[in-house]
């Protein structure tokens, strides 16, 4: 297996797979502030026979850790400002789906950039979400207008973006060509005016196809489902998906990119930031409704944010950060999902819809982390 | 502290935080037709150590005072006729809730007044909402026929103008120039035909920058946040904001403006029509989702109405005006809200939105003042 590995052209396969990779994830693992705390059996056999162990989160006290307190003295927009890149002509669904979770999980302003298109129709699920249309594809644009309308989306979107806490960009973005050079330029933006970034849907796709739009950035965070993750281990280690050694690989993949965070989408959820591998496995519920993604990202967005305020002000308070917050943030909307999934699919059985799981997110949260 | 307000151009402050001012509000609470009948603990230090108080409003005496009583002879139009100028190419949520929140407190019927792009989606949120596409922004408008199409759109909603009992101006209304400009124009005709005026959001943002809009209107209502009363007080008070003598501040600033009635948000909320200064306290809800601001401007717009209607009808009968009707409906508005967010976070924690907010506004009011 590992000369199979190693033939394919994953020449760290050796070094992550040694011994001394068990020994420093468990020093990560109780490094970590806590939030690893049980030992979970998803044993995969690495490299040399190792055995190396992703470690099973305690989500539910990283929940109540980050969640921020309801204090009356906060004022609009301290629990979080939060915006999602994507809407096209096609998609509009996911989007909403995303931007209406992060509200439904306790921020205050939840935005939305899409097309012209697709914000009249943004805009009439919701009143809660505040919409605009700003994006533009190919067959709206002239040739020879194209560097213009370019620069306009750029300044459009640019002018919000220090006001947000997270940007998830994806989300029913679709893949038209021009849209996506412009979606390209946000990102960098993004980065540069250290904003977290959650990629999820087409997101992943512009991404895979152009990996220097995150490498080296430690506030973006990607997360793939089971295409899409094989076409980013295709793409970043040139070479197949390896589920007998699926940590190993994990942590190799997040680590190529150069400490992005990872959340592997799956029957359990697996996230790396090139360091510890950790899992989320509570179960949620059978259905596969489309979707579930997009609370998905949401919800990490949200947690990620709080879980980077909270990590400030403990660094403030103590000199020393505690964890990675992009991965706290993973590991928070991963449980939260599943939780409200479990509890939706309860009550609705097979007619399990997105909506259906959304309106259960605020119990879900509640369960945990009373608000009082 | 004193010094530093002097220091900042505020020479009437002295006059303001002697003894006199003190024993001047006393008066006036007792004279304001017993709405203020409770002292509370907002105490700050005024200037030459004078203790000024705001008073805590009785706001459910005043929510029973005011609110008209059903009566089945009454037609259509009498319990209230809302308008709402806002809603543009990025914002129709606001108006929306805005213009709800004034037929759910039991106006009878409610306007909008928005661009063509958002007058569609602010239909498709409520059949219940009459809303008209007449506002324009500039770039739907050429240069060579603004003045043409700043008369149409002046015409169009000052044909309404004398139906209503009261208008919201600003929630999403966004900041275009041109728009403003008309905008400006239908204060000023909302004026001249002695409709009162509450100021919200983008209409701060204008009003704030031309003071002669709503200078000596004692029709007119501002609800600034944190933020908007910031800018509010630098423009009119040429000083910053003092929470120390933030009392006397409020009073000022209401008196600079010359009568105007100000509601200052926060965590208890503070009106002053530059006489005295009362405050409504009753704890609502820790969150701080966005639009909960455009329940208050529909809430107070309705409950001032009918405080200038019963006010008219108490001094035909005995001659004498009890109290400013700006006032009450601020104290009314700011104490349903309070009291519908509490009732709504008691049922959706974190998870509470707007939305679930305004579907506690009648309960709250029946709670308060049945029906029947």
């Amino acid at each position: 297996m590992s000369g199979s590995i190693a033939s394919s052209g994953c020449p760290e396969y050796c070094m992550w797979a040694s011994s001394a990779v068990v020994r420093r994830q468990l020093f990560l693992i109780r490094s970590l502030g806590g939030y690893c705390c049980r030992i979970h059996s998803h044993r995969m056999r690495g490299i040399q026979g190792a055995n190396v162990e992703a470690s099973e989160a305690d989500a539910e006290s990283i929940i109540r850790r980050v969640t921020p307190a309801l204090d009356p003295i906060r004022y609009k927009g301290q629990a979080g400002k939060i915006a999602v890149i994507g809407g096209c002509r096609e998609y509009t669904g996911a989007p909403y789906f995303a931007a209406i979770s992060a509200l439904k999980l306790g921020a205050d302003l939840s935005h939305v950039f899409c097309t012209k298109d697709a914000a009249t129709v943004i805009k009439s699920y919701s009143p809660e979400l505040i919409v605009h249309p700003v994006l533009e594809e190919s067959y709206s644009v002239r040739d020879d207008e194209r560097d213009s309308v370019s620069a306009k989306v750029l300044s459009e979107v640019g002018k919000w973006m220090e006001r947000f806490d997270c940007i998830v960009v994806g989300p029913g973005l679709g893949r038209d060509q021009f849209l996506m050079g412009c979606v390209s330029d946000i990102m960098r933006h993004a980065r540069q005016s250290s904003i977290p970034i959650v990629i999820d849907g087409d997101g992943l796709f512009l991404v895979t196809n152009n990996l220097d739009l995150v490498r080296g950035n430690p506030l973006a965070v990607l997360t793939p489902n089971i295409n899409e993750y094989k076409r980013l281990v295709e793409k970043a280690l040139d070479c197949e998906v390896n589920d007998e050694d699926g940590t190993n690989q994990l942590q190799l993949l997040a680590r190529r990119i150069d400490g992005v965070t990872i959340l592997r989408k799956g029957k359990s959820d697996f996230i790396s930031d090139g360091e510890a591998v950790t899992s989320v496995s509570t179960f949620g519920s059978p259905r596969r409704c489309g979707g579930q993604g997009d609370i998905l990202s949401g919800s990490v967005a949200v947690f990620s944010s709080w879980a980077r305020r909270h990590l400030l002000s403990t660094k403030e308070a103590t000199g020393k950060s505690l964890s990675n917050p992009m991965v706290l943030g993973c590991i928070a909307g991963s449980a939260l999902l599943r939780r409200a999934a479990a509890l939706a699919f309860q009550n609705k059985k097979r007619a399990t819809l997105t909506t259906d799981i959304i309106e259960y997110l605020g119990k879900s949260l509640e369960d945990i982390c009373p608000a009082e």
